[in-house]
């Protein structure tokens, strides 16, 4: 249920694909600037990072297609995501009109996580963000002061380690972190349409999907693979106090077509 | 002359040397830690940009021992600066208990730049704040919510473009500004005992320099090189109401022990 009496705020993630494209970056980016209303971005950028690490001579490890961050990976996303993309998105809305400021985590404490157990996978410099203690005060304070905060995925122990954290948590986290004091809705941006039937149809969409549909979806292996961790995140935020998730097209920001997320009820 | 009525703010630049050695950098950070007092603090960082660019196979070019930004470069600088560099600071500063928060100058807007004209040496994507134009209620509004600002020398034109900045230019640009508002003192850290008359002799320390002093040992040739921009920078401080700079090693930032600049009169 909708709770009027708080301000509305939209969180926005875009993926590494739309990041590694400039054409459809520098689009997106005029569009988000035209939302109406307070506003968040979190942008991805494994792309990159990977063509960087390619070009260092540094070996990009996956397990289960999930990095893994060792200290030379870390410092590469971290020049990556929170110096070239990040600063790069904050120029550009600067351009439009829109007074963007870039962050990672560590900034202001704003995003501190657990560095991932090594039990049973050791994904080295790897954090989940710890949402009750997101430096909900200070993010709320940018927002008033009419500032648009741009999160990298990059995020701290509060020990001293910056850690590789994933864009479509970072983006959860936030969203439920925020829904204490902003009537939040948690927008998923990436290179298909929304949640489809059949993944090379894009007239398959499923414009509502809720929680029991996706369970039996799951189990008929017709939604699998990436989309599996962005439902779980979409239903989690739901389940813990963010009003609306909708997955969609970069391309749709502002129509707002694509799948929403419903409760069961 | 001091003015009373305005809070005390110290604006601490340190060097790409003491940037590049992990050792000096973290006892460095502690010493900053526990300065009490608003504080902001600004690092370079050219020696690791200098090693990145080589490992990436891009050429450092430099006329008259100032680089040349072509857009490779800028995209290196802004890795390193703002990515790397700038968000381990903060992530030691926040271990350490002290509130960082790493901006670039494109970040809400805070340190608008001119792109440098072409003529006569074309230096490409470099920057030079406008003074006037800092967004110092944004940053105020950050030291007055016990944050401490951490800037790295990246500043944009508000038309999209990162631009590198001289390091030392973005201190004195913030301190100028800054002291509108604040009682500002300019710390210049490097790795000199400060201002030396005979630069192998660490004995030659000059306790206190005017401006004076300062033409005379020029054009004797007794100061030269680096020192020349950093000391026409200190003075310009001083003519537009910086109270007080102070050029020193950076482990003497707690006692203070360097050269303390002063008015002529």
């Amino acid at each position: 249920m909708p709770d009027n009496t708080k301000q509305e705020l939209a969180i926005i993630k875009i993926g590494g694909n739309i990041v590694d494209n400039p054409d459809a970056l520098n689009s997106f980016l005029l569009d988000f600037q035209k939302m109406k209303g307070l506003k968040v971005l979190v942008h991805g950028g494994g792309v990159l990072a990977s063509k960087m690490a390619e070009t260092l001579g540094v070996k990009t490890q996956k397990i289960d297609g999930r990095r893994i961050t060792d200290a030379e990976t870390l410092k590469i996303v971290t020049m990556v995501y929170a110096g070239y993309i990040n600063k790069n998105i904050v120029a550009t809305l600067q351009k439009n009109g829109c007074n963007a400021i870039g962050l990672s985590g560590a900034d202001a404490n704003s995003i501190p996580s657990n560095r991932r157990s090594p039990e049973p996978i050791d994904f080295g410099f790897v954090g989940d963000p710890v949402s009750e203690n997101i430096n909900v005060p200070f993010i709320a304070q940018l927002l008033k002061s009419d500032l648009t905060p741009v999160f990298c995925a990059i995020t701290h122990d509060t020990n001293g380690s910056l850690l590789n954290t994933n864009a479509d948590t970072v983006a959860y986290s936030l969203a439920t972190a925020l829904s204490n004091v902003f009537q939040t809705t948690l927008f998923y941006c990436f290179e298909k349409e929304g949640v489809l039937k059949d993944i090379n149809d894009p007239e398959s969409l499923l414009t509502t999907i809720n929680k029991k549909d996706y369970d039996t979806l799951k189990e008929n292996k017709i939604i699998t693979d990436g989309m599996i961790p962005k439902l779980d995140n979409s239903f989690k935020a739901i389940e813990n106090g963010v009003s609306k998730v909708i997955i969609l097209h970069a391309k749709n920001l502002l129509n707002g077509k694509g799948t929403i997320l419903t409760a069961d009820s």
